[in-house]
């Protein structure tokens, strides 16, 4: 492993605070290439979902990355830019490369997901695969930043890539959730939506897989480095959190949930069958924390959807989720006190119902 | 085979007339119940996708169920409801018999996908399982109709029905395309969203596929029953159409467009990795056959996503997509036509790009 580990060092950028202008100020550069994501109300979980697995480069982190790029443009900073990712802010910032002309270099470990890789490649930018973790691949990438004279663009710990994630929570913000779950990996995006939400009042509760949960334990005041579990969530496999975005974390996240890997599993392929909507396993750690969250108007946010297909397909082979709780019969109870009904219901069909009642014990 | 084919005998309703007003009508119903859905640009595809799948019960056809059932309630009719059904129109008249406190008993043939069984089951309906085609299980439907007093409810050829889908047409029209493809299978969909937009100047093309294709067929004056082949889009499986569809779509639509069955399976798998959507083979017709439509704003409706966990999978695995054509390298051209990009490319650069193209040509 490399000695030198990404948070422990002091960030490069001299400025590292951000707040809610900053937020403010990206929503205000994102507007013009990206249209805001739906959010589509998953009835049988009883939560809204901010669908970031529809968003450009299908996970959200294009807007962290986008955001960077155009104010390093706008700073005269005309770099090509690196970065080292598990996939997803590297699809960002092939796509903004691709959008704002810049050239883009990106460095991914071996073993990243196909989709993902095939995902930068399409739009034009540099693939090289180095390492078998983050943090070698990060290595490797500021290495070739010095060499290169290339502008290293982290995935999280930096102020603007913070406030393009946080645009998400401005546009949840009219939709008037009490509480708002996000999954954490370096922290990039729990710090951003809590930037953007907490002065209005709503929690922010943050979600971790049992076994890679560093952010977890940073808060608590353990930042020691972490060796990760294998988890289905490749895109919050982070053996230690942000500098920045452990400060963010700690003093604005209400809570952090930590899921176990079943249920993580199970949030997926139920996703899948009962909303049909395909996202990745970090994209539905949110939602499977959310059983473990109070509120009258829960939101998570769906990160990503990049999984591949043959992960998916063992998935769907594999799991089978219980059946969601039954609705409350509401119509026999109303018939029952409905005075006028006509015409009543016949033996024939007192029968049927007590036929199909027998059926139903088969799904 | 039942000798009382579908749409060779005369509706029973008095009223067959359905105009624009109706579909305006409809929306109005609904709004208290359905909220609209979201538009998303898949941009690999170049095309608007109306997203359907994600409407209450997993399909566009709630609306319709939705608007007979509150229209019914509106003329005092509170008889229990029965329908026949492939098994999104069963699950659209479950759901609106939940929320309205109706009766609601539904016949669908022998081999209806589970998801959609377990769906009607869900939402408290009686389920009946009859004949192994549409067809018989309409007959039975109408049989048990008269035997007990049901009100029938067809699942497209009605004018409440054809009306609460053309709803879709009137969420799509804001969003100004100059053409949109609906899948056909009964024609109740192609109809009303027909009705809400060709006042508007938008182009309406429908979509069959190749083998079951009895619309296409009957637009052409040949009216009689088909023989579907086996196909991936159980939900348009419909061997002679509507008496009133027919009528509307052959003076509404513009062109009705065969898709292969196996463009269908290629277009659904795509859906799912590139863009995160779950189709059932009905629900990626309109996609599929959009690659034959011209148009500058072009809309699919993806009208359903109940889709079997073990046909998904299998088609996940077996189905390998093309890789999607690569953008034009707009970077690089700006790069080279920009005068004042410092630090130029290094050498060490232009290698990797070099052994990058290379790497491309295996994914």
């Amino acid at each position: 492993m490399a000695d030198s580990s990404p948070a422990v060092q002091e960030p490069d950028v001299g400025r590292v605070a951000v707040d809610v202008a900053d937020v403010l100020a990206a929503q205000a550069r994102l507007r013009r290439f990206l249209t805001p994501t739906p959010l589509h109300y998953a009835e049988r979980f009883g939560t809204w979902l901010k669908l970031e697995n529809l968003q450009r480069t299908g996970s959200y982190k294009v807007r962290g990355a986008l955001n960077a790029m155009l104010a390093a443009l706008e700073r005269g900073d005309e770099r090509p830019v690196i970065c080292a990712s598990a996939g997803n802010h590297a699809q960002g910032v092939a796509w903004s490369a691709y959008r704002l002309g810049v050239q883009a270099i990106t460095v991914m470990p071996h073993g990243a997901p196909a989709t993902k890789i095939a995902g930068v490649a399409h739009w034009g930018a540099t693939v090289r695969q180095h390492g078998n973790s983050y943090d070698e691949a990060y290595a490797f990438a500021l290495q070739l930043a010095e060499q290169n004279g290339y502008r290293f663009l982290s995935a999280f710990d930096d102020p603007d890539v913070i406030a393009g994630q946080g645009t998400i929570g401005i546009e949840i913000a009219p939709h008037m959730p009490d509480v708002v779950i996000v999954p954490i990996g370096g922290g990039g995006l729990a710090s951003g939506v809590a930037l953007a939400l907490k002065s209005q009042g709503v929690r922010v509760v943050g979600a971790q897989v049992e076994g890679v949960d560093s952010m977890a334990r940073a808060i608590a005041g353990d930042v020691r480095e972490i060796a990760p579990v294998p988890t289905l969530a490749d895109g919050v496999k982070v053996k230690i959190p942000g500098f920045i975005t452990r400060r963010l974390c700690a003093s604005l996240l209400d809570e952090v949930v930590i899921v176990r890997e079943a249920e993580l599993r199970e949030t997926l392929v139920r996703l899948a069958l009962e909303e049909h909507l395909i996202a990745e396993g970090a994209g539905a750690l949110a939602l499977a924390a959310g059983r473990r969250v109070a509120g009258k108007r829960k939101c998570a946010v769906v990160s990503g959807g990049n999984i591949d297909a043959a992960v998916l397909a063992t998935l769907l082979s594999e799991v089978r989720p219980r059946p969601p709780r039954k609705p409350r019969r509401r119509n026999t109870d109303v018939l029952r006190n409905r005075p006028n009904l006509s015409p009543s219901p016949s033996p024939s069909i007192r029968k049927t119902v007590t036929a199909t009642a027998v059926e139903e014990t088969l799904w």
